[in-house]
């Protein structure tokens, strides 16, 4: 049946909001086509929480590429940059990566070229978004003009791709709502900026209060184990 | 004195385009910060190449970044599709990369980001451009309005990027002209996409064409050495 679906690039990080993305992307009867990107990120464990999704979410292809961002630098995320535990804050965090999402979705874009595929989703949250400029609605409709005019497939008519970000004007607690209704296991998922060794979340950071009171706020008990 | 100046990221494929570019970049006070990415590509000599140009050139710094696209697949550059050398053709060709300059600006404007730099060189060029979708002016545009939406520096305030490319409009013939007047060194330069082994430029893939047809319209001798 998946050769009458439409393929779809989802950008799949590991985390809660890619994994209830790709669970929409399902349900708008996509065929999905799961990409993840090592970028040298202190929380590798990610990735692996990345390959249990995409087998949990049926992806009809998982590309998993390693390109390591730590040499460009810049970040708590990829450097040697303490992860602030403070609490939430109105600017930018340390947390931001450069232009991360700006390279995720020319990946993605990249691939979904190839694949003949002209929906790619992505999980930006633009609510509680953590101040991130690359997770706004100006950034998904600047980065759809793009690709409009950078790919040849735009350029020869053969389509015109859409970047969907199901999440983007979702609380937290939607998201988690959103995904529970779509049979999502967040079991499965990982969220933290800073876990242990062992891979328990640290509770503290900007993503895990994020997630914690997302869980809160949905009345629904976060099934992973926290540190704290 | 290099403090004084205001850096730059120029993308340094060790072709011929973008060492003109960053020879451009230097006549206008810059100080060059050299971005060179190992996509995998065929023609890896280029990267000996790009080497070479940063040192010719006096970049501030040289950043290589090795991030196969042979995964994502698509393009005879990156994969086991035949180099195609049976002249020029009005269709987007073979050596295309997928989102290819999209991703490279991405990788260019997170390291500016970083750099505290706010302008980026592409030796991209829409004349002799192979009929590239992401050589063209519209595309450049594009970016610029990304660029200027998707990252911190620009959303705090801290600057606006623009994206220079000085070659878009000039025929091969005259940015090897600019570049003779800026003092290039040609022969360091690879821009065959299927060398031979020891070296040598194959003189009939679409980049051999452009640029032996550009040195005789210069009415100048091409430095490097043919196979044919």
């Amino acid at each position: 049946m998946s050769e009458m679906k439409r393929k779809a690039v989802v950008l799949l990080s590991g985390g809660l909001d890619s994994a209830t993305t790709m669970a929409v992307a399902n349900s708008r009867g996509f065929s999905c086509f799961a990409l993840t990107i090592d970028y040298g990120q202190r929380h590798g464990l990610e990735i692996e929480a990345a390959r249990r999704l995409a087998k949990s979410l049926e992806a009809e292809r998982h590309l998993v590429l390693s390109y390591d961002l730590r040499p460009i630098g810049g970040s708590a995320l990829t450097d040697d940059i303490e992860v602030p535990k403070g609490g939430l804050s109105e600017a930018i965090p340390v947390t931001y990566v450069p232009a991360r999402n700006t390279l995720l979705l020319s990946l993605a874009l990249a691939w979904a070229e190839v694949l003949g595929a002209y929906d790619i989703f992505i999980g930006a949250n633009a609510v509680d978004y953590s101040g991130y400029p690359d997770c706004r609605p100006k950034f998904i409709d600047a980065f759809t003009r793009l690709a409009n005019v950078a790919t040849a497939a735009a350029v020869e008519g053969r389509g015109r791709f859409t970047i969907h970000a199901p999440l983007i004007k979702m609380k937290k607690s939607e998201i988690i709502l959103t995904g529970l209704g779509l049979g999502v296991d967040y079991s499965l998922t990982a969220s933290c900026y800073d876990p242990a060794p062992e891979g328990r979340a640290c509770g503290r950071c900007d993503s895990c209060r994020l997630r914690l009171k997302g869980f809160e706020e949905a009345g629904v008990k976060d099934p992973i184990s926290y540190s704290r």
